[in-house]
């Protein structure tokens, strides 16, 4: 599995994503889930993944293939869309196209294969914008009564989202809430693992703010889920029954 | 949906269950979902169900029938038996071929339907148990590295109990952290719903020692609510990044 949720609020945006992929339990890797497209000052986008391995990857090759491509326009490459509207059509349409193809040949093995994104991003002069992308490609878009999206293991750390994220949340609270839904993520589901990748954009910026990879063991992080544990621990020992 | 939870601790019990019924956005109701056989100093037992309400109002029905069938045994009636292993096992093959009986006329219309229940209690002279009842009619036991057992949509009200109980978490501290772990659900999770059932048996009491129905906007419940909503948001703000 995979845990992956992201923040929209009126300061800017908060990413968050783990590494953790499984084929079964006895064959787990590490691989990055959070990419960034970025012309400094410009645009910046990043997306998320959640599922098959083989779904996203292929979209995101494509993706930059269509950046890349001569031919490129503003109806293929995500760095030409003029709007994130077009570019989260673009991500949906690649999405889609891929899973059609894989989940043919899926089929006649009796499987199946399905993915989704979390795209967020700023062009200079729009608004910035996130979006849920769902594996046949359509999506929904955060707003502000649901400032947060999540793709993957989503549950567990639901609920201090929905206590502690409002849209004029800080940046500073907004990573911490974001870490602290990972730690409980982490914590009931071994399926979702370190290393964490962290993200900043702040509104307005076009480029990424903060960028940063959170290995397991980091004193930061570390100390942070201890606190957290600290703090439970003793506001359920004041709650009176 | 549905969501139950039991603890299994050094102290006794403590079951909680919701009563959220729906087939469908547009047709909910209010169910039990918290059964009890008892007979004080004896027995007794406490059932909790997910799932289809077909497939569980029927297994229940089914059970009762035994207790009170004049071919009666400990084989047949939990009442009779002799251990709680085998209640578990009663319960297990009446779920089972509930379940069977319903699967096959669902599956004439392409449906499906499956439940799952929580059955614990204790018998004089004998442990305290509890049981996980998967709707095959197999079985898994609380234990004392894994001392509570759900059913239903237990994603978002683990956290809490994975922090907080341990096998001598007292019978006070553990009807918190299960009120506290519905709470979670409850705001995460439109079809778990009030009112909720609420019982505690003590070891060796071989009775209910506690058994409250919450009504929606029970001032207990809504004030421990609101206090652990305080203590987390006071809790997140006091953790540094």
């Amino acid at each position: 599995m995979t845990y992956c949720v992201g923040l929209l609020l009126k300061a800017g945006m908060v990413l968050l994503s783990d590494t953790r992929t499984n084929a079964g339990l006895d064959n787990i890797s590490t691989y990055r889930k959070m990419f960034v497209f970025e012309v400094p000052g410009d645009r910046v986008i990043t997306i998320l993944t959640a599922g098959s391995l083989s779904v996203t990857q292929t979209t995101l090759a494509r993706l930059r293939d269509a950046n890349e491509s001569p031919d490129a326009d503003e109806t293929t490459s995500i760095l030409r869309a003029h709007t994130m509207l077009k570019v989260a059509e673009i991500v949906g349409n690649a999405l889609a196209a891929v899973s059609a193809d894989i989940v043919e040949k899926m089929t006649r093995m009796k499987q199946s294969a399905s993915a989704s994104m979390i795209v967020g991003g700023q062009r200079r002069g729009g608004e910035m914008r996130m979006f849920l992308i769902y594996p046949e490609g359509n999506f929904i878009e955060a707003t502000e009564d649901t400032p947060f999206l999540q793709i993957g293991e989503h549950k567990y750390g639901k609920p201090i989202l929905d206590r502690v994220v409002k849209p004029d949340t800080s940046l500073e609270d907004a990573q911490k809430a974001v870490l602290l839904s990972m730690d409980s993520t982490l914590r009931s589901n071994l399926s979702v693992g370190m290393p964490l990748d962290l993200m900043v954009i702040e509104r307005d910026a076009c480029k990424v703010t903060l960028r940063r990879r959170i290995e397991a063991g980091d004193p930061q992080f570390a100390a942070m889920s201890e606190a957290w544990s600290h703090a439970l621990r003793d506001g359920f020992g004041r709650i009176q029954l």
